[in-house]
């Protein structure tokens, strides 16, 4: 942190490009290659000039604390060409700068305060989210939406062990310890249960951050390219008349209301001998296992494949190519749709039902509720609740005939598991003493200049 | 210029993204839009807050007249998401802002006189620079050098119109309007000589800007390929054994000392009765034609292709494949070279002796002279010539025996043909008004937000 970072904030091919610059000789560095002096530049000023024989420039100033890294920083506004932003960055580098490495600006806004770690994730969530939900998700975790909540589970687990505490001192009181056991037991189940709560929220909040995973599925030739050329709107996938055309699954993407839904085409389930042909139906088979909704598609006078499905996955029945049923001969079916599961991928009809039903099938995040949708942040979640269930099996054990002896060691054990659960809600806010290389892990994931 | 112009000035995928608007209701739409209030807020000021339910942002404000539009203006710098910036657009746009036109900033800029045509050209011209020499024709002409140029030559002009004004209040003494044409006849020398001076800067500096065309020519198989991917460090072009092989112009571009060098691959020259080979040779003579250098190619024993070529075109001869001639059986040539010319593609030996002999062909700016490198102020210096000449010629033709009626019509032609020359030089620079056609012209060609 002794060091001054730059790097180019900006991707090449915009009308301005921005170079950024942090760290203690900032404003001594910019003074060196800038044509104006701004050592004593006031912080939050604009100043405009020229940096020699590379381009007129506007420089802001930013002075620590008050700056996105806590330190003095700049940033640089020029022509947005990429070879007057690397000689920019190279001015400042024969200065004294040095490159940055990923996230590191995010990095050192971290280590200064300026922000805790999920806040800093949130940063590069937001900056790659491409729709409401995830713009959404990660504007709230970076407002300290869980931030707040964790900090809130954290004062209820010191008040548990300061209780446990209380518990300790009144040990000789037999008749005061049966109703601060009731009290502990009632408080921890309360913080567990809640740890739980958000833990739950990752998969719906994973889903949202990721894309919802959708597979079609149904007989050869039933027209699921057709469908999902009919959804993404695009000629995507290659429809053909043959059966077994599709033999890979081919990933595309609709975004319905701000969701995502990753679609998943897969090849025709049907009895075969083609070897590789096999191979793509077993493909279709996990695929569906894996995906969170399965459109099970078939057409008039043809059985659903029966293929095994998890409990919590979604199912939506369609029934394609219904345009022969209920069209006079040679002309399209009407718009107004055909009923419910009915379509026709073919003449666009049943389609806009078949949305609807794929927005209701979207996992529902509580409104105003926080969302995990970092692994990181869940897998820490699961610990806190593994050390949480132990603290309740501590506390509501063998809570009658307590020699002192057992009854302190076990209260020793609970109160290290306490201190397990805190850790690991702490880790997920970097409260505590955060290991560099997960700090590297996380904010190698960045872009540059961020 | 009444309305209120916003637009999205970086590309997508950075860590930061600029929203840019500019114009009198700036302000006031900001401060809808924004967290704080902007309505008293100082130019050149940077001020952090929040976009409601959108992000944390930081608005730089700047007050008309000074800013790059010359009016009210403002930039929200972003989380560098794509959702974001067009959300933030969006709001802007709901309180009135209206979405700019590809380089419609820098057309206000222009118009309210904060830079000339050929200044606001250079704009675009720097945000696309990908090089030294295209980088720096283009700043040097940001900076005013051919408006500088261009002014002196007006003030010429000027001054030869009141000379000639003069010669008409003196017309009736003989004795000295000889002298006086001399010294106008002089004066429009001078001017013509450096009008066309700069007009034949535009090859080069057209070069530079474009890249300089090279043809590789020679007999199919002598490694014209292989020469290729050698200097471009690539595998870009197919290259095998066969005869015949490469039968479209593949171009690649390198860059050495600063210049772009545009690469053409050729089909081999020999007789053949292969229609489509036919075809490659006679697209790869037009090339050659085209091109600024010439790679004549061959290899030890085997004579240059006889092709038909311009006078002004810079001819390299080299002869491919000498590790054959002078290295021990099966070990690559030494790497200091085998002469000058004797090249071998294969092993890298002798590339930068032909590297250097490339720069040397390319074409000489001279030093800190003005280097026009738009077509459009070739064209107008092309037309300021023409007015010229008939000046020169009206001036220096029929000087004795003048009627006084023949004099004043000649004078009146010279006069006419003076405003012309005017004219032609203030399209360039945009000083007289400028039809709104060619402003459409110019500025259609920038990106959005600049």
């Amino acid at each position: 942190m002794s060091q001054t970072i730059c790097a180019i904030a900006t991707a090449a091919g915009g009308a301005i490009g921005i170079v950024r610059i942090s760290g203690p000789r900032t404003l001594e560095i910019l003074s060196n290659v800038f044509s104006h002096n701004l050592s004593d530049a006031l912080p939050y000023t604009i100043h405009y000039g020229h940096i020699e024989d590379i381009d007129d420039v506007l420089v802001s100033v930013f002075r620590a604390p008050h700056s996105y890294t806590g330190e003095d920083a700049a940033e640089i506004s020029c022509h947005g060409s990429r070879y007057i932003l690397n000689k920019v960055l190279e001015r400042l580098v024969e200065q004294g700068a040095r490159l940055a490495a990923p996230g590191e600006f995010t990095q050192r806004a971290f280590l200064n305060g300026k922000m805790d770690l999920s806040q800093a994730e949130a940063v590069a969530d937001l900056i790659a989210s491409t729709n409401r939900a995830t713009h959404d998700l990660a504007l709230s975790q970076l407002r300290g939406g869980i931030s707040s909540e964790l900090s809130r589970l954290r004062d209820q687990l010191l008040r548990l062990t300061s209780l446990l505490e209380l518990e300790l001192d009144f040990s000789d009181h037999e008749e005061l310890e049966f109703a601060d056991r009731t009290e502990l037991l009632a408080l921890a189940e309360t913080i567990d249960g809640r740890v739980r709560q958000l833990a739950d929220t990752f998969q719906a909040g994973n889903a949202l951050k990721n894309g919802i995973p959708v597979a079609i599925i149904g007989a050869p030739n039933v027209g699921k390219s057709t469908l999902l050329n009919a959804l993404v709107g695009e000629e995507r996938a290659i429809v053909s008349d043959i059966q077994g055309t599709t033999r890979d699954a081919i990933e595309d993407e609709i975004q319905l209301s701000g969701i995502t839904f990753r679609f998943i085409d897969t090849a025709g389930i049907r009895h075969t001998d083609d070897q590789i042909e096999t191979l793509g139906i077993e493909r279709s088979i996990a695929a569906a296992q894996r995906a969170q909704i399965v459109l099970l598609m078939t057409e008039p006078g043809v059985p659903y494949p029966d293929i095994p499905l998890r409990e919590d996955q979604t199912v939506i029945r369609i029934i394609n190519k219904c345009e022969d049923s209920c069209k006079p001969e040679g002309s399209p079916p009407s718009r107004e749709g055909l009923g419910v599961g009915l379509i026709s991928a073919k003449y666009g009809v049943g389609l806009d039902d078949l949305r609807h039903r794929l927005i209701d099938a979207a996992p529902k995040l509580p409104d105003g509720d926080v969302i995990v949708t970092s692994a990181r942040h869940y897998e820490a979640l699961c610990r806190a609740h593994d050390s949480l269930t132990r603290v309740i099996a501590g506390l509501g054990g063998n809570n009658s005939q307590f020699s002192i002896l057992n009854f302190q060691l076990s209260t020793d054990l609970i109160a290290e598991d306490l201190r397990l659960t805190l850790d690991a809600l702490a880790d997920i806010t970097g409260g505590a003493i955060t290991p560099q290389e997960t700090l590297n892990n996380i904010f190698s994931h960045f872009c540059v200049g961020k």
